[in-house]
């Protein structure tokens, strides 16, 4: 029913994340509707992400060079390293302006990995860098479901010869939520930590 | 914080409808994990949407053709013309099996265009069709909106010296809703309900 062409982007629209059939022949009728020169420009930005951009080769952030803006960063706290399970987690953290030391990029948890091989995820790269940099301190920050926690546990298993420090982003309540609402893990978790 | 190419694909589907920067961000990340070659397929699909498609030179639907698949089909009545706010309109009626007519993209809605010339609705062109193809029958099938019904109405005064017959979609369909959202049996019988 649809011309070819129009079919073909709007599959390519609906197979991303949370994006359904309906609103993909949406965003495409609306894409149609833009200048010639827009969707080219939109087009070229897409056929060249990965061209322009590869994984920072110290903590496999996402970079435009070997090293991602922030390890080329000398200002920042080398001897501490946050891992993180995707490139998204340092954006959320580096906003909240609290944190000045460097990133691990896991690429993932554990139990997401289960089907592949566990090196997918940048384990040995992460206890190497500890070694070779002389890190002090290592922040555990993935999300906090049972696989993060599992990761977690793995990490500090992993690293817990090389003498690391390694701390957890506190569990608690949420900033400007209810407790009425807050779940009975959280909330436990946020009486037993009280301070 | 982000490299200059990831921010500026952000910003091109942050500026999609119904995608916030949050969503965008994820879309990205998602879309920096696929195969270059996939990414290559989408970001020429997009960049040559226009380049392949155009409006049907009749009644203005998304077409590869001068003529859109509709029209170039001999096998429909085309005595009767259903109008239609948007191509996505087509697809939805067309899915009920229960028109075998042609249609006529108005392109949008009379207050919609407000600041815009009513020029930019093809009303004109409705009327030239309705002259020179003989047409027995008008379907106005616009939204069930204020808009849509003044449009309706603007296009019945329009066409009432051509003696043209005009039929409505049957009121079933929510009031306030969208065509396109509409369930195929609600809208099948909306069709033959016309009056």
């Amino acid at each position: 029913m649809y011309p070819k062409s129009f079919k073909k982007l709007i599959d390519y629209f609906s197979s991303l994340p949370s994006v359904g059939p309906k609103m993909a022949e949406r965003l495409v009728l609306y894409l149609f509707k833009q200048e010639a020169e827009m969707l080219s420009d939109f087009g070229e930005t897409l056929k060249n992400l990965k061209n322009n951009l590869r994984y920072c080769e110290r903590c496999f952030n996402i970079s435009e060079g070997n090293l991602c803006e922030i390890c080329a960063d000398n200002s920042r706290d080398a001897k501490k390293i946050c891992v993180v399970e995707e490139p998204l987690d340092i954006i959320a953290i580096e906003r909240t302006k609290k944190y000045n030391g460097l990133y691990h990029v896991l690429g993932g948890v554990l139990s997401t990995t289960k089907n592949d091989d566990l090196g997918q995820l940048k384990l040995n790269e992460l206890s190497k860098r500890v070694e070779s940099e002389k890190t002090e301190e290592i922040i555990l920050a993935m999300n906090p479901t049972t696989e993060g926690d599992a990761t977690a546990l793995y990490v500090v298993r992993l690293l817990k010869d090389s003498g690391v420090r390694a701390t957890k982003l506190a569990r608690g309540l949420s900033t400007g939520g209810d407790i009425e609402y807050a779940d009975e893990l959280t909330l436990g978790s946020a009486i037993l930590n009280r301070k």
